[in-house]
């Protein structure tokens, strides 16, 4: 089959034959339907530090949000059969660790991760883990299937301890709108949020944040030192009752605790390079806050919730509006370009060879 | 002030002529912008057993669904002003029993009610304790913003662990299509529901079941023994994740548990008259069912998460639809027999003397 | 080796000699060094009805609680090594259902159950998988290490939620004093419970739930009618905070509801044979009970708290006291007898052959 | 009466004779029986920066941690009578703010407290609202009943979501042992820690971490860089479930999250002087920690946790280690100058006037 591999420990990536994959027993076989480009694959194709060191196994077939449809299954797999249509979840937990053992196998130490440790999805067809597989309604648009992964790391940021009271009637902070960032805001506003606030810099972003359906959107460049000043009044001035911090950008970090409500939650999704100093007296234990690191998504509770909001189809068109340019997977070269100078959100791939 | 007055321990109600009420210093009174009929008024109206015992204080304002605007402050009175559009809880809590200081005060030992234990609404003019007067946003119309307690029931009914990953994405089965059961309808689909299926008899309320968005409404008389059968068949042979019991009808007690998923949670809300017979090991106990008694909704977790959903106009078209009749509160009486006669789903009333 | 063996589906189980068993490529080989007789295993020896309707594969190796060392490991086995002390968890769930893919495995909808399912553990040798061998202590006396599972049910039962503040500095009722019930009672104390009601007619246990530590013992027999009352004048006329029922006696199921406080919480584990009648709007939906079916432990979640349970020297000591007799597994039969004449409580098996 | 107070701008405190306080309609009057130190106390007593920003009256009665004897009760209290043993909570709620009507009026947004904002307790008599006043059993030693509130935030460190299951069978750090780490000492494995590890500086408290029962006390000082490899070790690699933060030192905010399991909770009560650097990418983010800032400790959820620990004799024994002194309140000034030259734990006050 045609896939595109990284064969070399160098930036790109090439478009090769390779042999079909086969799976083992307890895995399933998919026809690749749709991909799309995650900031992952963007630092595995730049080649990056980061990747440099975590990157073991070469050659490897890079991507990993896929949407597909199974065409074979191993001997041992009871829930999915051919002519399923599926997604994946990228982490493939142990299942004997700790976190496996008690409800948090997305935080397994053990993690492997598709079209990272394991060949990914940019290709003809490629091999998942029955667990790992993920059935989806055959009406689902696979472009929208495929981009399960970020709305789940979404829902996740905003749900991390499923509590709808936290979001139901509540004011939102999003700081960053990137692809999660903007599916974050759609999702709040689905669930009941009485005022979603974002911030973003870049201007096609800055755009699409609005019509996710943002109640104020704000460019940090523009708004300065009175930034959280204008957070706070537009909640009485009282501030967010939870607050996502998506851009990684270092001013962001203060900004989110200055802007909660005592008692409020915040999680926290963008890595930022390196340390960055906080008042921790103020911004969190006076202010009873709670944090959450985010990874991943449970699995796979927050795949149900996803489910759920995917049944609106009014969610599925806002949603669809993250998608701002679509290439075939063997040009994902030319995807991540768009990425990489702003022009796009969310680039998908389709399968053309 | 004109108001409806339960001036005998008999049948009925008066209009008569009262003094105005004046708020304590830890009140607010209110001018009453709308009302709505509860079945407790019901009860109270026919002056059955349950009515008999329970009443203290005659002569009684009756009412308690209300909404209105603050005209008057106590003294000691910090978080509403004067031109406040507000809603009642009708729980008045001790604010110092176990349940008040453990954050359930919904279900205070000592709780008195209003237009029970205390004067009611349907009158002219109500006094109200500081902490159940609930701010409504001033556009929202005054004849929803009094069916706010109902509408809290029922989000109380569908999330009484507050957890959105039991509704998006699930199934959920609402046994009844009263008042609560039509909005626990809207409500569930407005959160994410993969599917809600709702049972009702009565023609009126099996129509309105449709128009709030029920996926499946079964009739039991018209489906019979079949009926389990076909709730199990809609989600694929698991059953239900959630139920919730709003029809009062023994048939339905061991419904919701046959129809339930293993470890899913049923709601009881409906009021069974007299013991019912249940096979508790294979219903809940093998089952590893989660039940739930409701009585009133979280004071005031549940107000936030209804302020949320009213803040989509969507959610509050299809709410309003739940307002069958029109009527003056001072003829109340007159919306009463609407309800008796089940030709009515909601009775709202408004201020005309 | 040696084995106790269901080889006809009648009565009984004999003893035999059977091939040593293999670990598959998921599973360990154990040598057992002590197990104990389950309520299952009385069901099973005397064959009746539950047994001959649940029992698919004859012939069987009796016996699922147990505790031994592990001698072989599959190839694929990660986490274990020879010469572990491990127990079993019973439950082999199936890893994709919808239960299993949410922390909820313990209710898999494909159970398979050890000693019933599967061969079990009343032999010289055992295979488990991987998951479902639990690595103990090397010091924990193998006795109490096979009786892990009842104490994870008690646990389980007391704090199906998790919630600390439902047992520490409240109040406590458990109905029944059989190993379960009796286990309940230290696990109830040590979490810091102010005080433990317990329930038993069965003389030997009755003392047994005051060396238990048992604040209370009451006898439903002599009490009589007086017996709600009795109990709910010992909680200053409140109600108790959680009951547990745990002797799968009918009228206790309206007792536990009787007596307990607004908002409590109620765990069913006994199996009621047949219909029980109950008053639900009373019992339940005024009061805003929860009740919670209990079926198995939470794999793994409540094992943890187990551990913890079992580094108290002094929980150890208590808890070793349901241990009323001990024979070789060879002479099993003997033990469910002691079982079933109500002399014992906890009957220890030891490996002689 | 006599009584310790602020009477000017300045450090230092006086004792004076002022008039008897009367309670207000909804306060009771206690006789004193036992005062205790608080950190805060000392800061007010120093005036320090903070205490000349934070406090608005004076003079002021200072002092909040108590037990004692209600001696008066206004007229609408209905909770407690003259002779009832009660400490106080000392933080005031208004009761209708956000926080306080969603079951967190711990973090009351207009929180007043007791010998801050209000005239305190190191004196012969106080006032405490109705709600503020938790009745004691009466066997308990006044002395350990006046310690409550900092035990109370130590349960509250421990178990901010109440999950029972993140202490029982777990690893726990605990940073620094002033008075309120060495209380989390006894807590936590009253509550079954699997091990658990302190660290301090000063040699008397280093001694109390290991009577309280730690089972590994680390000097930061000794230890040096290999710290955070030490703890680690002692987890089997996998760092600890639950770390809390009670040292307030900058240093030790990297290490809770480097000895940290991913997926692992820490609190925060050590108020950090000005920002610290931490790189929260590895910290918290890719760890997909929880971090919890404290404040105070649930109204009145963590009171009750408290009374069922309290019941424990061994748990009383253990706790009554931390009170190395004993001054009368009129010496209370001397009782300072003990904590502030590290010689003591906590100081006991007792009424000798």
């Amino acid at each position: 089959m045609q896939a595109i591999v990284k064969t070399r420990r160098a930036p790109g990536g090439d478009l090769v034959s390779v042999p079909d994959p086969t799976p083992a027993d307890d895995e399933v076989l998919i026809a690749v339907r749709a991909a799309s480009v995650c900031g992952t694959d963007v630092h595995l194709w730049e080649w990056n530090e980061w990747a440099q060191n975590r990157v073991k196994r070469i050659p490897l077939i890079l991507g990993h949000e896929v949407s597909g449809e199974v065409i074979k299954v191993g001997s041992r797999v009871k829930s999915l059969a051919v002519g399923d249509h599926v997604s994946a979840e990228t982490h493939i937990a142990d299942g004997t660790c700790f976190q496996c053992r008690t409800g948090k196998m997305h935080i397994c130490e053990n993690v492997q991760v598709l079209g990272v440790d394991h060949d990914g999805v940019f290709a003809e067809y490629a091999v998942l883990p029955e667990v790992n597989a993920w059935r989806n309604d055959p009406q689902l648009d696979p472009a929208l299937a495929s981009i399960q992964e970020p709305l789940g790391n979404a829902v996740h940021c905003l749900l991390p301890e499923d509590d709808i009271e936290e979001l139901a009637g509540k004011n939102v902070l999003i700081t960053g709108a990137g692809p999660i960032g903007l599916l974050a805001i759609v999702v709040a506003k689905t669930f009941g949020a009485a005022q979603v606030i974002s911030t973003e810099v870049n201007p096609v972003r800055f755009d699409l944040a609005r019509k996710m359906g943002a109640d104020l959107v704000l460019n940090p460049q523009v708004e300065g030192a009175g930034l959280v000043q204008r957070i706070r009044d537009a909640t009485g001035g009282h501030g967010v009752d939870v607050a996502t911090e998506m851009s990684g950008h270092p001013s962001s970090l203060p900004l989110v605790f200055e802007c909660l409500r005592p008692g409020g939650r915040v999680s926290l999704l963008g890595l930022f390079d390196g340390p960055v100093a906080l008042d921790f007296a103020e911004a969190i234990i006076i202010r009873a806050a709670r944090v959450h690191g985010i990874f991943g998504r449970r699995m796979f509770d927050t795949w149900y919730t996803v489910k759920g909001l995917l049944t609106h189809a009014g969610f599925r068109e806002k949603m669809g509006q993250i998608i701002t340019h679509r290439v075939p997977i063997s040009e994902v070269g030319r995807g991540i370009e768009l990425i990489r100078s702003s022009a796009a959100a969310k680039v998908s791939l389709y399968p053309k060879w």
